[in-house]
């Protein structure tokens, strides 16, 4: 049985973009679980639709396929609750959630600004369309003209690192000794940009560049091979 | 043995404001440790001086004296591991500290502008002039200047409450089914606004009104009595 997990790329095959694929990527890693990458394009409906969904991360596990990365992730803690737990048990879980909804409604609106151009460079040629008509229509306004300053951009989104940090000064992972999907959640935020940008996000000195190098240092070795801007 | 809280209060004795000391009435309630909260305001500093800190909350526990929120919500878990858990096992602990640094560096910053001038107003008349000083230092400007338009001050600090609304959309409490120390953090935030000020901080319909509805529903008996503005 091979295990599926359909991710999405872009012109290059091995650049893998998705900070909700990267969750699931690290989480199978977490649980020690093999698996294989398959590249998957924004307009490859057709390739998914076995899922029901539209959207990667697609996990054909065996008999099962589950979408959503928050769906992915709580059916690997409770289809393989011998290997390493992803949560730390039900509260931490319930816990996570938080983290998880900072990352999509905080961390991850001001950073896209810093990306959306240099995305729109490496996704495959047929998705250069979907992807600018979609973002333009979500943004209102042309790729280009949706930061126009990005030194302040990157300002802000260091501002929006400040509980991040502070906790990573006291401790090596948001999940204590050691990473939790908490960590992944937040660490897939990071992927995504290095899989598409070499701007540099992090003052060297930051607590959370040396929590970077922590989880990079974790990656599996699937994932090194992977294209990185 | 009396367990003893001293805590933050304004001219009325039971006027108490502090969102720290909220914290841990809320964990000794948690916990079901009978205490005793004793009224202390900003300039009795001799008071707690046998704490080695100037600032509350401040618990004297039999023998042991402990000050700082974070330090004591940790102490009361380890001293009492046989009454019901404020964190869930040492993961969730670890992922409450993210919640805490939020609570403390976004949610604090963006609620604090709309009290000011109401804690000065509650404040017992020889901490009057602390208050003022210190506050108007930190802000680098009067007291009546810091928040010049409540309403984009309330837009703003709604805005912030995005993880959490979304986190409460999906589950009663941050901690799941039940509350951890993870929402007495959040919730000493808004029985702070709520001891100072009659000011409507939440939409009707916001799943953060509901949860705090929960919240204020589970107060300990001593605890209700207290002053509200």
């Amino acid at each position: 049985m091979t295990r599926l997990l359909y991710e999405l790329a872009g012109a290059e095959p091995d650049r893998r973009f998705s900070p909700f694929c990267w969750r699931i990527r690290l989480a199978l890693e977490h649980k020690g679980l093999p698996f294989e990458g398959r590249p998957w394009r924004f307009t490859e409906r057709e390739a998914i639709a076995f899922s029901g969904s539209d959207k990667v991360p697609v996990l054909v596990d065996g008999a099962r396929t589950i979408a959503d990365s928050a769906v992915i992730a709580a059916y690997l803690e409770e289809t393989y609750p011998d290997a390493p737990s992803l949560f730390g048990g039900p509260q931490a879980q319930a816990l996570a959630r938080f983290i998880g909804h900072w990352a999509d409604g905080v961390l991850h609106p001001a950073l896209v600004p810093l990306l959306l151009t240099d995305i729109h460079g490496v996704v495959a040629p047929q998705d250069r369309d979907y992807f600018r008509q979609s973002r333009e229509a979500r943004f209102g306004k042309a790729l280009e003209a949706v930061c126009p300053d990005p030194e302040a951009q990157l300002v802000a989104f260091r501002r929006t690192l400040s509980p991040l940090r502070a906790t990573l000064r006291a401790q090596p992972f948001l999940g204590g000794d050691g990473p939790l999907y908490a960590d992944h959640i937040v660490m897939g935020a990071f992927l995504w940009a290095r899989s598409v940008s070499a701007r540099p996000l992090l003052e060297p000195d930051d607590p959370v560049a040396a929590w970077r190098e922590r989880m990079l240092a974790r990656l599996g070795e699937g994932s090194r091979g992977l294209v990185a801007a």
